[in-house]
């Protein structure tokens, strides 16, 4: 038995979500099927982040551990042929020691929220970014934005199914970058509750609007509740960059 | 009767390319038939650049004469809810004066040509770029490419099909750079051939995998054959950048 630390893409549209789920098709459940066709094996894999419907992943990790003799380049070239016409793709598959966790193992994690900023529809990133038509201010999203840098109690960006034992979480970065018609936001942190990134992106749009002032976003912390903070940003924007190990 | 300049974004994938054809839907006919929806109107519309069928377009410019009194973010805004669910959008609409062609009127074009140069197939990017798996020398097609700068007769790198006059066009910029696992061909003109910057990506690509030298393009371009000079390279790859005129 060998274990691999697979490095994936996917476009999260026609999936249910990373984690499979009784009502679609997830992308954990394509990949182990196509595992499943390679070499036989009904494995289970785990991720280092479960991704939601429609949310997307340039670098989602994830382990699975495989007994049939093969070489990493085998695994990533022959899995990737099964997952076809899925749009999902293994990057890259590597050997790893079994004390590796692709979830447990995780010191650091990326996302970008992208929203393209203009009247016109999404024709070449329809499904891939958040239209929002009234002009943002990325300034003041981002002064808004350090509020929530550092170590605190996220409640307030919480969704209500959220499974973490605590929400206290430590984002690392949370910058603001207008990149012509289009304003990313791009977050690091050791781990991430369910939905705190969209909440995030929600409540900084307000703040962009002009609805909100960015001290707004102190407040809407500070209050400990869901409801003080502004709504949950589609899916279509987030995408997964990648995952950083200590040792893998 | 007033003339609108649009500018607009596509996604080729679901199009016969922007020009009206018998075996389906092109861009065009998606266009002129939004618009007779909007005001009634059967009008015609008159591109930049006719993209192949499966090109993209990121700011493709048309005009068009519509004689209903309209505001031109107007137009835009309400072709643009007819145009739904297809993947195009008006980005742009302004009045124009009678004398201005999009086709006529152009000084300059620029596409991008994108490769992603990696052994994984593509999850995010299907359709939307060409997978090379062999790694490429982008410093190789980069010198190559300079061959083709300049005032030069292309017959080399011209579609079969072509229906321009003179195979002689002046390339200003050829510009080949690497981003990250992409490869990205960069090219301006004030005009090009039919096929004329996938033949150029089809033919350094195979410089770039070390199959022939830099200096193989000036003698393909030399040759004035088509057979001289590599393969026609996908469309997936191509985007139609920006067009600029004189006076707009």
């Amino acid at each position: 038995m060998a274990r691999f630390k697979l490095t994936i893409e996917y476009d999260g549209r026609p999936f249910v979500g990373w984690q499979r789920q009784a009502n679609g098709l997830s992308v954990q459940q394509a990949l182990e099927e196509a595992i499943f066709k390679f070499c036989g094996e009904d494995v289970r894999t785990t991720a280092a982040g479960r991704t939601d419907a429609g949310v997307h992943a340039a670098g989602q990790v994830a382990h699975v551990d495989i007994a049939r003799p093969t070489l990493p380049d085998t695994v990533r070239d022959a899995v990737n042929q099964h997952l076809k016409p899925l749009p999902i793709a293994i990057l890259e598959a590597e050997l790893v020691d079994d004390g590796f966790n692709a979830r447990m193992s995780a010191v650091q994690r990326a996302y970008r929220y992208r929203i393209v900023n203009r009247r016109a529809p999404l024709a070449l990133e329809a499904g891939r970014a958040w239209q929002v038509m009234r002009p943002l201010d990325a300034a003041a999203m981002h002064a808004a934005a350090q509020h929530l840098v550092g170590h605190h109690d996220f409640t307030s960006f919480r969704a209500a199914e959220c499974q973490a034992k605590s929400p206290v979480k430590t984002i690392d970065r949370l910058d603001v970058i207008r990149r012509g018609d289009a304003v990313e936001i791009e977050a690091e942190a050791r781990s991430f509750l369910h939905h705190q990134i969209r909440n995030i992106a929600g409540t900084l749009k307000l703040v962009g609007e002009g609805k909100r002032p960015p001290g707004w976003v102190a407040e809407a912390l500070a209050a400990r509740d869901r409801a003080a903070a502004g709504p949950t940003a589609p899916p279509d924007g987030l995408c997964f960059l990648w995952v950083r190990y200590i040792a893998a």
